[in-house]
């Protein structure tokens, strides 16, 4: 195998690994649970479970890939802290979407070759990847990754 | 710069800004809040320090980098949980580990060619490695990366 194609299969394993202890994790959860802060005065899992929604959901534009298909969720998950705001989708509507934007993920991930991943992404100019190439789809995909990690980490003292 | 350097530079990239995030936390802990439980009946920041600077020292003889230089941690904070085991480090052994493990193992790593990332780590045999040359050094790293991740989430809480 080439030594690109091994890189790229390395972390790509890292996130589908990361991704699918995630998933464990919420299958595992009651809605009622779900609804309770992992500690006193922190998170809820259903802040969490909309939060990774919203940001992996924004690795599609990102990337490249395409739009984002949950932009409503930014507002609720990403720019507010948890309980901030009243208007949030269901707990059926976020599972459901967790399961969909990993597959839309997944569905891309797959078609990158490894020459595309070190590609920019769309967040930074061409002046910018010129100065700093390791700014690249890759280094979205690492760290996302590691972003879950951190998130699965506060999950399980749930 | 050649794409394996690239792929290289950003999974080292991700655990330099991880070790450096987890040291800020550290460093700002005084002794009675590493000693505090993190959630009530959940580890300390004390444990989680001789956990990570365990598992991290147990990459150099992983990574065919040397010998652990800690061995005498493991016990107490890998086999055992939290709290098991009455024999462990002051805090500011622990502290002073921590500098030293993660100097060590920069020191190595930026040494290591691309092709040498690419290599298996010693846990597994030739035979597997054939089977999977994705279980190579890099594999090590980001994974490596992925659980101080998931260790800083459960810190930040505290």
């Amino acid at each position: 195998m080439e030594q690109q194609q091994l890189f790229v299969r390395v972390a790509l394993h890292a996130w589908e690994v990361n991704v699918r202890r995630a998933t464990t994790i919420f299958d595992k959860f009651t809605d009622e649970q779900l609804l309770t802060e992992i500690a006193p005065g922190k998170n809820t899992p259903f802040y969490l479970l909309g939060h990774l929604i919203a940001v992996h959901d924004r690795m599609l534009p990102l990337l490249g890939l395409g739009e984002a298909q949950y932009p409503q969720l930014v507002e609720a998950f990403i720019n507010n802290p948890d309980k901030a705001i009243q208007e949030v989708p269901t707990v059926k509507e976020l599972r459901d979407w967790w399961t969909n934007i990993h597959e839309a993920l997944a569905g891309h991930f797959k078609q990158l070759t490894p020459a595309e991943w070190l590609q920019k992404h769309t967040a930074m100019t061409d002046e910018d990847y010129e100065k700093d190439p390791t700014r690249n789809r890759l280094a979205v995909l690492i760290n996302r990754t590691n972003h879950l990690s951190y998130h699965i980490g506060q999950l399980v003292l749930a």
